[in-house]
This record gives structure tokens, C-alpha cells and sequence, in this order.
């Protein structure tokens, strides 16, 4: 269930309104793919854009269009515990099956060893489904060392971990300091093949937005000991992963979403719309990668 | 009216509830010194972990002991352009003066100066009280360049900005390129003599939580040009500024408070009051120093 | 030739002077091993610390000990083009094989991909033997782009890249973008076999002076196809490869050379061998992986 | 004799060579103002570019065109203690009156408290001419603490301490922690001003190259007490800096001196010359400054 490919899904907005129907359509398409499930306000849906309202509907929208089979993880983290164990109750409520919770990180020189296993479990006794500790140093300026991710490994709530750093070595120590069961997720597209031989359980990708085929066939790939052919997929889409995430980030996801047959539409502000510079090269990236 | 000495006050917690009763005696204390006013819900008063309702109540707790001569100031931004209007224009029914408006940070990569000139004008356009622009690196791990804030400074909303560096190259573009009436508040209490130097109206310091009458009296000896006291006073005051900023952060703001006499107590998981170690440590800074 | 593992091997010193005896004993017993050859000079050589006449001396000494069918590579760099030259060409003369050559680095706002190119170009041009360029962010602050890496990978003089980031998003980038027979080598021993499966040719690993057989193992058991014995001897070497590079260095890499049967010996000043509770710690991490 | 403005010079290039006679011309012009001498070597003097033979005939060609009552001070450090005593006595034969030293950088992670005591104490025990401590962060990427500039100034062949960073708190901490006598020199031009009035002893300062009689200026009007002119002159002067420094480098200092009728001409490569755009915004920054 917590196994494979999950997209943390884009946001779909039409008049800076969240789109259930756009929502809907995207699912639709996706749930065709051998997608394991989607994470919705994650990063990539520009949770930090939405009120808590919205939140809440968005949630209530996406599980009402995934099949059951599929799981639903919701990004419900933030600086407050009072307000993470909240939200991540009423996701629950709404059919969120885990709830994946951003490292706290504003009190930037606090934020070490003690105070994130007094944040992590203290999250972890209050809630009702299982959580994924989130490593995002790009977003967080923080990240939470692998001893101490060991140790929350130990409480039955703390089921896993996704990295969204690059670096592969932090992964390693991840994978070697927690049990088997332990579910570490390859945050980031271009590290997805590397992951995975390094013992990941799959990735949590904003490229799986744009090509969900393609990430699982590399998860396939590799479990099949293809290594030639998920190595030569894992290489083609590297451009196209760099274009979505560091080079345009969220607004280039969006775009290129557009590009190949998905809603991705306007970003809000202050956040925009690529030019069309930006479109042409969005555009011949994703030719090159045999996109869509 | 927005010149002079502000403290980002921190909230007070009793039973890891806001404890107005706290705020009040620390405010009635506070009134008898020569600041120009407060900061309510900066990030020393922990503000990333109040909920929405217990804002809006700590908000009109603390206009109800501020006098009317004296400005409050609020801590009303985040990354979401709605929620930023919407909690300052409550914030401003409730009596605040103006608004102390963080960068957005959140999706980093794309927050440079068209973003930040988007969401600052329309937040000032659509806020009832003016704004500060604030800019503090080390918790959002972004900055603002002068040559933005100089494009804002033209707002007639946008009345000033705290820079939370220690780069005062920084503050001195600001000041230079920004009109005489743009207010620059120095934003940590190391620099805040050299700062005054270079044209600051003030300082919004967490500093002057603990010691507001040597806030107070620095910009006091640097109005009067008597720079050699101005010079000493900062240069003594080094030290435990440090202690309760980078060194130990808000657990040793709120413990430096409980030592000279105010209410600090314990901030919220998970920061956690600092040890007898650090406790002596803090003692000692603040007996070199003259506090109480 | 130059396929495989090579240790960037320490320089031994006793009563503080270059001692080619040491030297010699650690290469003879190398030699036993699969290593492919040895890059002298190298960052874990405290190259910065040798004057010209000792490094000149240095590479005689290796290459007398060094079998003709193992490689010498030596680490030639520095940002003064001129210098670089000369010293490379002084190595060649002295039985080197090729050149690591860093990223010139001093003037960081200034070294981007023009001024690369035009450093590797111009030494490229000037010197008798292949060169590698070697980017290590961690020691100069600078990195060199996979574009940039691609346009110099036409340079018949330039035949590889020695990678000391563990961001493999950037070893992939540098593989796709260049010709099959340019020798892309991690730089570091956590990611090895996660570089191997990417496609790079081996590994310049300071791991290697500690545990030769174990990384020449993991690259072995690679090319069989035998991914999870690789897994699992990359993952328990982990917490070493960590000690003598990140948390220790070149001292801590010294130490555990003596604790494993070479002479590691004391580095030079302001460097300083390992206390006794960091020895005991290298000790209980050497024997967790089986070393020796 | 330790007091007031210093320009770290730059080294004239002609055909790529030193050019003794365009140095003699620089140095001819220079003496005429009010500057207190010269640093030779330092980071804008293309120090890393020379060979040692260059390095000692610069210095020699520079003493012979210092008046006796101008200090010189070298930029003679390097990691290496051996050849950082070596080069520093040569230059006192050559007549240095001090020498500037670099903090030891390339091996970062050990780089802290203790290796620079043992550094510094090292090279002050050993050469004969008094040292100043060269804190540079964006060159080096490391910093030297207030506390171990503290104790290395008990040393009494350590005078003194350059801080190029623009982070006045850390000027002030290290001017509260030495004893009057110890120097401190601002080492950017864009905080003289500030760092003047927290009781810096002077500038060596890029723009001095520039603006010689500006910077010299500023600090007359600060020890006379005119605070106003001051500050207007440090302000005015700031875009010019920021264009020699951060946005151009030393071939924006170069190009600079060369449009003030100084001679600047080519950097050696891989730095190179700026373009016509850059010369143009360069003339326009220092006309806007009214220079010359």
C-alpha cells in the first residue's frame, strides 16, 4: 500500500479558485497509470497558498476521485504541533490513509536532534494514521540527521521518510539505521533509479505529475534487474526533472502538466505563469524525454 | 509614531496556554520605559505556533495595555496573499497600527524581485493599515534586494522595513536608495548603534524584550551625538543580545526575561526552556552587562 | 587504465618531513590489492601543505613504487594557470599519467562557466598528459555545471571529472551529457555503488587508502550483476567513509590508516591527530564493518 | 603608523607580466593623497595567480616607490605554516613593515579554534615582522571566532585583525574583545563608516584603489566629529563598492581604476576584462558618485 510511485499532485486553479473538476479529470488520467497513490498538499500543490478551508475541501475532493486500492497521503505538517495534530485528524476523517509532516523549521538554530523527536512524537501519539517524517532541506533550510530519524523509526506511528535532498549518502544512512519495514521515499526525480538501489520503497515525485508512466516503469525496471534500461530511462528524464522542480519550479510543473494532456493551469500569486521563453524550453525538454 | 524602539515581545505560556494576565504585567512594565511601542506576533512571540483564534486574542489583549500613544505593531504575513490580508485587516480592527509583513519564502527558487513585488503590492493594496516590509534571512533564507524595496518604498501603504541582517551594507543601500520618510528598523540589537549611525529610524529588537531603557538610551546618546557612550552601551550589550538570539534563541529570550525580572517562561514544544548550564551561563552575560 | 578505484593517497610525514619509506611500505602493500592506481597530491594528501620541491619529491617517490600497469594521477592544480601547468608538466616528466586538476576557486563570484572553460582549455592545451577535472564544492565553494563539463569533454586532453558531491543528480547529469569513454569517478565513498549503477568508471575515494579491497569489492560485485551484496557492502561501510571524511578528515582518514595496519602518522600542522576518544570511536566504527 | 586607509593594490598586467612601471605610476599618484600605505598580495592583487618569484619582485618594486613614511604591508599567507614563514620573512627583507594572513581555509571542517591558534601562534613565533589576522568568509568559506582573535591578540607579533565581511555585530566583537591597542580594519568599503564608529582603526579597502582621497575623506570627517558628511559620503560611495566587489570582482576594480586614470588593465585568466556593457554601467555608477 505504501509501496511505489506517488505524485505530490499540483493544485489545479481556475479563476484562483481551487477546481474540483480539474482535479477530478487529472485523477481520472493518473488512476489509469500503475500509480500507487498521490499525495495531496504537499509541497508541489502549494499548500502554503491555501487556507485551511480549501485545504480541507481539496482533501475531500481527491479521495472521492481515488480508488480505494490507491493510497492517499496528506502534507498536513507545520511549525505548530497543536495545528499538524489538527489537520492531519480531520484529513484523516476525510479518508487520508497517512499524513507526510515537513520537518518544523522557523526556529532554524533550534530545530536539532531533541526538539525534532519531541515535535515527531509527540505528532505521531496524537494521530490517527501513520506518518512519513518529510526531509526537505531546499524548502526547510533544516534537515533531520539519520540517527535521529533511527530513532523515530522505533515508534509504531513513524512509518517512513521522505527525502527530498539529493544527496544520496543521507539516504544510505537512512536506509541503514531503520528496520526493514521502514518505508524511505526518493523525493526528487532524478534520484529515483539511485534510490531505489540504495533499498528505497519508491518516490514521492513532482515528475510523476507530468510522467507517471515513466517513474513506475523505472520502479519496474529495477525490481525486474533491468538495471541498463531503468539506468537509460532514469538518465532521459533528468532534464525535464530539473526543469519542474529547481530551474521553474512549481509554475514550470504546472506548465508543463499543460504540455502533455493534464490541467496544470495558473499558479496563485505570487507565484506565475512561465513566459513563453520558458514554454518553448519546456517544450523541447519534454520532446527530447519522448514526452508525453 | 513609528520612530525609536520596538520589542518583538515574546508570549507568554502558562500551562502551554497564552497567559494574558503575563502580558499584561510585562506590558505595564514595559510602558514605564521610553519604547516607542511593541511587536505583537513576531517571530520571538512564537507566532508560527499560535493558532488563528489565539492571534486575534493576543493581539486585542495586548492593544488593551498599550496606551494609545504608544504604536502596535503586528506580525500579520505569511507565504498566502488571503490569509496575510485577512488576518492584518482583523489585526487592525482590533486596534493595531501597522503590519510587519514577512518575505514570502516558502517556494525559494522562485521568490526573487518580480514575486516580492507582486505580493507586497497587493498586500498594501488591499490592507487598511500600513506596512513594514521584513526582511530576515536566517528564518526564511531569503532576502529582498534594496533595489525592491526602493520599487515598494513608492507605496503610500508601504511605510518601512526591518532588516534582521547583521550586513549593514545591506541597510545602508536601503536607506540610501528608499525617500527620507522610509522608515529602516535595525532588527537585531548588534548592530542597532551602527545602524543609527547609517540613518535607521530605530530598532524592532528582541534585545529590548530584556533591556528596553539601554535600547531606549542607545538611540537616546546617538540623537544627542554623545557616539562615544552610544559606542560603549552597544559594545557592552554584545553579549547577551548573542545569548538570546543565535546562541539560544527564544528559550534563552524568554529565560533572560525571567532573570531581570519579567515574565518569560516556557515557550512551546518544541523549544524547550534552557538548562541549568545555559541558565548559569545567561546569568553571568547579563551581570557583565549591567541587567537588570 | 583508468577504470576502477584509486585512493587519493595520504602523504606520511615523520618528525613532520615527507618520509618515503612510509610511503613506500603503504604502496607495496596496496599493490596487493585490485586497486587500479593512485592519485597522488590529491586533497587527502595535505597537498596545500607541501612546498613544490616536497611535492616534486613526492610523486618521484610514488612512482618508483608503483608497478608501470598502475596508474599515477596527480593532483596538479591550483588557480594560477601558469603553475598549473608547470607542475603538471614537471609530473608528467616524472612518470604521472594524468592530472586531477581542481577548479580554480579563489575568486568565487567570478568562477562560472566562461572562466572554466577558459582555465581548462588554456591548461589542457599546455600540458603533455590527460587531465580530470576535479570539482569539490565542499573544499573550494565553487562547482563547475554539467554543461560545462560537456562543452570541455570535446577537448581531447580532457578524458574525465572526479565528482566529490554526493548529489548524484549531478554524477547523472555529467554522464548523460558526455561521451560513453569520458571517466565520470565518484569522489566519495558513501555513494560508490549508487555512482557505479549511474554509469561512472569507478571511484577516487579516500576510503580506499583504509579499505582497498572493500571498495574494489563493491565495484567487482557490480559488474557481476550482484546488486544486493553490493547494497549491503556500500551500506555498512557507511559510518567509516563518514568518520575519516566529514567528521574527522584528513586526521581522522590518518588514524584510521594505523588502525587498519598502514602508517597513517600524524598530519601536518594546524592539523592535528585524533584524541583519544575519537580513536576509540574510529576503533568501534572500524570494527563494525570488518575492517581490517 | 597602523591607522587610517589602505588600498590592497592591484597588480598592473602588461602582456600578461607584472608591469613594474605601471605600479610606479599608480604608487607616484596614491602618495599624493592621504593614504596611510599600501597592502601588496592581498585578494585583489591577483595574489593566487603569481609564481613566488613574481610575488618577491612586486614587493620589491613596490617598497621603491613607498615613501619611508607609508606602511607596507604584505598578503604573504597561505595553508601551508612552512611556506607562510617563508614568504612573510622574505617579504620583511624586502622591506615589509607587516604582513596580512590569510585564515587557513582548504580544509574547512577542521578549520575552527584550536587549528587557527595553532596556526597563527605558529607563524607569529616565527616571523619577523608583526601580523595582521585576514578574516575574508566569501574567499575562504570560513570564519574566524571574535573569542580566538581574542587570545591570538595577546600575542605580541599579532597587531591586528582585517574583517572583509559586512557583519558589523562580528566587527564590534572582536573590538570589544581586544585590547585597545589591537587594530581592527574594516575590509570592504561599504561599511568605513560603521565600522569607524564601533572603533575600527582604519580601512584596506578595494575602493581605496578608486577613491583614495573619498576613503581617506570619510574617516577625516568621522574623527572630527561631522557625522552627517560622513555617513552622505559612505552612502554615495556605496554602489561603486558593491561594482568593484561582489557584481565585477578585481576586473571591475581594474576597469574602474582605468576610467579614474589609474591603470587597471587586463586581469590574468581565467578572470577577463569586462565587456562594453558592463564599462558602461561602470562609468555611469562612477560619474553618479562624482568620480574621479
Amino acid at each position: 500500500m505504501f509501496k511505489g510511485i506517488f505524485p505530490p499532485i499540483a493544485t489545479p486553479f481556475v479563476n484562483n479558485e481551487v477546481a474540483g473538476d480539474k482535479l477530478a479529470e487529472n485523477l481520472s488520467r493518473w488512476n489509469q497509470t500503475g500509480l500507487s497513490g498521490y499525495v495531496a498538499l504537499g509541497s508541489n500543490g502549494e499548500s502554503v497558498y491555501l487556507t485551511r478551508t480549501e485545504k480541507l475541501k481539496l482533501i475531500e475532493a481527491a479521495r472521492k476521485h481515488i480508488p480505494a486500492d490507491k493510497t492517499l497521503i496528506v502534507g498536513s505538517g507545520s511549525d505548530s504541533i497543536r495545528e499538524t495534530v489538527s489537520l492531519t485528524n480531520e484529513a484523516a476523517d476525510l479518508g487520508a490513509n497517512a499524513a507526510l509532516i515537513l520537518t518544523p523549521s522557523f526556529y532554524k538554530g533550534q530545530m536539532k536532534h531533541e526538539a525534532f523527536l519531541t515535535y515527531f512524537k509527540t505528532v505521531a501519539d496524537q494521530v490517527r494514521i501513520p506518518i512519513l517524517i518529510y526531509q526537505v532541506p531546499k524548502f526547510t533550510g533544516v534537515s533531520i540527521e539519520a540517527e535521529t530519524v533511527a530513532m523515530l523509526a522505533e515508534h509504531p506511528n513513524i512509518i517512513g521518510l521522505k527525502s527530498s535532498s539529493e544527496d544520496l549518502a543521507y539516504l544510505g544512512e537512512v536506509i541503514r539505521q531503520t528496520p526493514a519495514d521502514f518505508l524511505t521515499f526518493v523525493g526528487t526525480g532524478s534520484v529515483l533509479y539511485a534510490g531505489l538501489c540504495l533499498g528505497a520503497a519508491g518516490g514521492i515525485l513532482a515528475l510523476a505529475n507530468v510522467a507517471p508512466g515513466e517513474c513506475v516503469r523505472i520502479q519496474e525496471l529495477f525490481e525486474q534487474g533491468n538495471h541498463r534500461e531503468a539506468r537509460e530511462l532514469q538518465l532521459r528524464l533528468l532534464p525535464v526533472n530539473k526543469a519542474i522542480t529547481a530551474q521553474y519550479g512549481v509554475p514550470g510543473l504546472k506548465a508543463a502538466m499543460d504540455l502533455v494532456g493534464y490541467f496544470g493551469g495558473e499558479p496563485r500569486a505570487p507565484l506565475k505563469y512561465p513566459g513563453e521563453k520558458e514554454l518553448e524550453n519546456l517544450k523541447s525538454l519534454l520532446r527530447s524525454a519522448g514526452l508525453p
